[in-house]
């Protein structure tokens, strides 16, 4: 490792504590030994490319960092030619640049867009100069209007048959795409979702390939306006990303870039259904999300990286061996770090479980057969909103718990913080989507008992009636490890939350009117099955064999400890639904205490087999090495402002304040 | 309102409904006629004065931001003058400038510090300079390794009789003081607290005056390092001040520099306990609370305003007379958004009661009455920690509520939060203060039955007999809008929680220990005990007259709102406790929801009635007038990539990418 140059290991006795084998856990992390050998050749690759330094972002201008982005975007896909990396290691070293830009939505969003919703024809046309990168492609759905209702977007693709064209035109200032990455300076095409008109009927919103750019002199098209939308959350952080606006002014394209795979017009301007079936889109949707549930699985166990090193490093009060106390010895600290820990694991389990999920949908969907999508749709919905919202509270929660010090750039977290929240908000608004969740909740909910067979996630609702009067056996804390204990606990839970919200729903006359006045319980409902969904997984994986000497015994602490804050943390849930008993929950509180202690030892341990280098966690606090005092010393002095010993203003403004004896001051 | 320049009021509709007297409400929230009158003459001054405009500072880099700052202040220091303002108005104004500068710490620290530490005669010779800012001092305290546990701090003050002086030094690199406001370029003094040596002894940690730059040419004086600790989360926020660290190569004071009120040393280097009480110093820290929990109420407010305006504003799916919902109607929105506008409300009313607070036990110390000084301490550390930590996820939930345009810095709201958050670690890390609340707790419930009189927050552990086996009476929705029966189950709740870890500890044959193991539960107990001290207070200001039409139902619906949001959040407590019923849970929630649709008509009102410029707010989507999309898009083109169409960085990073065909990729 890297970091280990400067000599001394300042954790080395945290190290020596260790109880399993590390790099074990370190494959087991990266979801396998191929997995884990190309990561950490991609990461150290990064690491040691001067051209990819990690540069204070935090202290460029806008137009600096974002030429600054260019520059690393374009050495990478110079290594990536260089080096013959395949699709999975190219990603992974754009992963491991650590910055925002527009290749993240070419390759994610422009790309598979055309693969999902192209036809075979416009495939082989465009896919080949996009994988080049002779265009680069962003994906310009969301208005400044119209976000999450996608169905209400005003930007109108009208066929004028004459000219065998579509006239993509914004009629109003709403209706301007706003947000897409990538549009504002970079793009010379997008997926444009529009409002399909033929013959001055509405077919609804589809999507169309748009050139915006000359490819010759980088100029917008005439009829195009488009730029950047200005600051967002942070320094550095995501604003390396050209997010856009655009405005068409009635914009002609051949009727070929219309995406066909669904759905067709044709010469004569007749809408026409492919025999392909438009749940195939949904395929994609599950592939997209599995993708940011992983993210947030790095998102999360890097920011746990940092305080957790810090909180070993940090010593405050008390005494132990004549020093201060470790930070992470107090109860608090592991009470608020460690659950997070939990969450990182169990977030990378789900993660590549959803894998699977999406490689069995997409085998399913091949055969014409449906009937599992609207589960995989509601599971992959309600995963994206539950881990992505704990992720972003659990970075700033690890912010604070390296207290002040977690405030300065250089800790990393910031920016971290700040990079990430977005992503409750994009590809599905958290709430948005955990009401999508719930309505799928009561649909199988009120279908219970009429003999349909109920699969995967929503399984358990088949055993309803047992789930609806089981009691929790729960005598003493040790019981609460026993993994038929928890999942029971979960599912009844689950199932009761749902029940109680449909049984409230069927006393509206108007179900829609009743779903409008519940929401905030549905959400609940709709969460509550998440949660079981994580933890179910979790259990699942530790039937499995996992090699490595102690690493499922700390996985098993872990999943615990998962299981048991979660029900900490929702305590009301399963009092109020009867699941459990006020003395079940002290025992389980007994327990999830004794579990903080038996991870206690192995935390730094479980850290470092996220493998993360100091480059990618660019943090003074977060260092392999816990020689983090002389490091945030050393990162100060390099602050703009310390340029120079009197600050610039000092003759205009605090010199005439000091020297001029203000007189009328009634102070 | 200067925002309603631009001609019509698209808020207008909502504006109508309103069902109480908005103005009174506006005197009620400011705390006076009085209050408001100057607050709203402080804000006009600063909106209408070009010299305070607000310069897109999410944009400007550190140096030109620091230098701006520097200027505003100048420009504040001078109409403060020229006006001939009163300490309260100068500090709105100050506040009303809204940019994080030296001058808060010189305001708020250094002088009170000076005030409260120093003999007569060094308040004397000091504070003239200070009032009239001939110096400029800041609060040295916190090191680079070491922030809450002050007693830890190793910064050394050595007397040395021979010269009559004291010699500071910094004798580790951990011990470089780290984080002071206003130490990094501009102060030219400090109240250093270092550990007091003499003659070989020491003698705890004491404050310091010392100089630290000529006061001629600015620069440091001998043996002095200063500089700046660098940037800090978010753009603009923080960064426009220049939080430092300071490193003492055996610095030299005469010994009258030390603040002497409580310990003197004498010429002869003897120490000596003044016959001023110890105590006294707590009076200040129950006053800087104070004002941060006041503060808490402002930028909580502030968010609130923001989220509220743009979600009458902001439509998306469904349909009102033939539009888009607006997103205020979903209840998923309401039970996020109205509980912090309640929040917003009682942190106001909180503060103001600990205004009263704070002239009682000033009032009380003169009178060596030292009696309630425990009890406020423990309560004013609570608050804080409460106020703050409440108010920074809030501001980060607003921020959530407005979809994708909350994370642009055009609505205002990133450098709310990123300017926010610091206020839960700074003046007592808020878990800290928790354990503190904590410990105070244990106290008393280990006293109960001794006879000894409870007063203030604690007077209800008197009553513990009952409080203990009490039941709730509930038996509808509408009784829960009975304060008594609020009231008691908030008591209950907090008390039982705190027997129980009362009971739990004495398990233990070394309390420390037991403190030590049990703390999470601990810091939960002294939350609730915090919460019940808000909704006391709330609900006790309910019993006073409020004038105003409709005002008072209005607060008592937000007061009802504030209670049983919390009672949701924390049902965990109340049921494990016993204290309420699930069935009266449900109950509550059904209040909990009624109450929603009553504050709804009056959403915009509750939050014009803060008063706030637009020039205050500067957020696009915070406006007055709720025309939030042409500003938003207007805002967009400012950005400095927008300069060009083509940016910084094509001819070399992205033409070639496009223009030669990479022939090796194997993607
Ligand atoms: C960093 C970033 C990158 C992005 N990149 C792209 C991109 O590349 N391409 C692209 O097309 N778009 C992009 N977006 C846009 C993004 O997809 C939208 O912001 C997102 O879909 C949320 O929609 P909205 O902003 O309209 O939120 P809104 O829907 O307006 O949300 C506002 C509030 O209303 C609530 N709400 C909305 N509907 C309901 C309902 N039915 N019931 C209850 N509550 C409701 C929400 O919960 C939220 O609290 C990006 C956004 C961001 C922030
Ligand atoms: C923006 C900003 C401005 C500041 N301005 C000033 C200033 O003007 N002057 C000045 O002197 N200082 C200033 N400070 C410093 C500030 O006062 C300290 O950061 C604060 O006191 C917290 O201390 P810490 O950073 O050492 O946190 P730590 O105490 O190191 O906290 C780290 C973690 O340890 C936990 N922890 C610590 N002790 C215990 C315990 N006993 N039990 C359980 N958990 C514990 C905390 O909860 C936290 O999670 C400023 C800080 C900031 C961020």
């Amino acid at each position: 490792m890297e970091a280990l140059e400067g000599g001394a290991d300042y954790l080395a006795d945290e190290r020596k504590k260790t109880q399993f084998d590390v790099d074990a856990m370190k494959i087991f992390w990266a979801g396998g030994r191929h997995e884990f050998q190309i990561a950490d050749r991609m990461a150290r690759l990064v690491a040691s490319d001067p051209e990819f330094k990690k540069d204070h972002r935090a202290m460029l201008g806008r137009k600096e960092l974002f030429k600054n982005t260019l520059r690393k975007t374009a050495h990478a896909w110079k290594r990536i030619n260089e080096l013959r990396l395949t699709e999975e290691e190219a990603s992974l070293l754009r992963f491991f640049v650590d910055e925002p830009a527009f290749t993240d939505l070419h390759w994610g969003m422009f790309i598979p867009a055309i693969k999902g919703q192209g036809t075979e024809e416009q495939q082989k046309k465009w896919l080949p100069m996009a994988y080049r990168m002779q265009i680069i492609g962003c994906y310009a759905q969301t208005e400044l209007g119209h976000g999450s209702n996608v169905q209400g977007l005003e930007t109108t693709a009208t066929f004028d048959p004459e000219t065998d064209e579509f006239i993509i035109n914004s009629p109003t200032l709403t209706s301007c795409k706003w947000w897409p990455g990538g549009l504002g300076k970079v793009s010379t095409h997008a997926v444009v979702y529009a409002r399909l008109i033929t013959d001055g009927e509405e077919h609804g919103v589809h999507g169309f390939i748009v050139q915006l750019r000359s490819l010759d002199d980088h100029l917008p098209l005439p009829g195009i306006t488009v730029g950047d939308i200005g600051m967002k959350f942070g320094n550095g952080a995501y604003n390396s990303m050209d997010n856009g606006v655009l405005r068409f002014d009635h914009v002609r394209i051949p009727r070929d870039q219309m995406l066909m795979r669904v759905l067709q017009v044709t010469r004569e301007g007749k809408v026409v259904q492919s025999n392909i079936p438009r749940q195939l889109i949904y395929g994609t949707m599950v592939y997209v999300r599995q993708v940011i549930v992983y993210d947030a699985s790095r998102a999360l166990s890097r920011a746990v990286c940092i305080a957790t090193r810090y909180s070993a490093v940090r010593r405050q009060f008390g005494s132990q061996n004549g020093r201060e106390t470790q930070v992470i010895d107090y109860k608090t600290q592991q009470s608020r770090l460690f659950p997070l820990l939990a969450s990182a694991y169990a977030f990378r389990i789900v993660a590549n479980w959803l894998t699977w999920l999406y490689k069995d949908v997409t085998e399913r969907l091949q055969a014409k057969d449906f009937s599992t999508l609207p589960e995989a749709h509601a599971c992959t919905a309600g995963l994206k909103s539950l881990t992505t919202s704990v992720t972003a509270d659990g970075i700033e929660e690890c912010r604070k718990l390296c207290g002040g010090h977690g405030y300065l750039c250089s800790s990393g977290l910031p920016e971290l913080f700040a990079v990430y929240v977005p992503a409750c908000t994009y590809e599905g608004d958290n709430i948005v989507l955990l009401l999508q969740v719930a309505r799928f909740l009561m649909k199988t909910v009120a279908e219970l008992g009429s003999g349909k067979q109920l699969a995967g996630t929503i399984a358990y609702m088949g055993r309803a009636e047992h789930l609806m009067q089981s009691c929790c056996s729960v005598q003493k804390a040790e019981d609460w490890s026993n993994p038929d204990v928890i999942v029971e606990a979960f599912e009844a839970r689950s199932l009761r939350m749902s029940v109680t919200c449909a049984k409230s729903l069927s006393q509206f006359s108007n179900p829609e009117e009743g779903f409008q006045e519940l929401q905030a319980d549905l959400a609940g409902a709709a969460l509550a099955h998440c949660q079981l969904i994580v933890v179910s997984k979790f259990l699942e994986k530790m039937q499995e064999d996992i090699p490595g000497e102690g690493v499922k015994q700390q996985l098993q602490a872990l999943c615990g400890i998962y299981a048991l804050s979660v029900l900490k943390k929702h305590l009301g849930d399963f009092l109020s639904t009867g699941c459990i008993s006020p003395t079940q929950a002290s025992l389980a509180n007994d327990l999830l205490r004794s579990l903080f202690s038996q991870v206690r030892p192995n935390a730094i341990a479980l850290v470092d087999a996220f493998n993360y280098t100091d480059h990618f966690l660019a943090s003074a606090l977060g260092r392999y090495d816990g020689n983090v005092y002389p490091k945030l010393y050393e990162e100060a002095w390099k602050d703009p402002l310390n340029e120079s010993v009197v600050p610039d203003g000092y003759h205009e403004y605090i010199r005439p304040m000091l020297k001029q004896q203000l007189r009328s001051s009634r102070l």
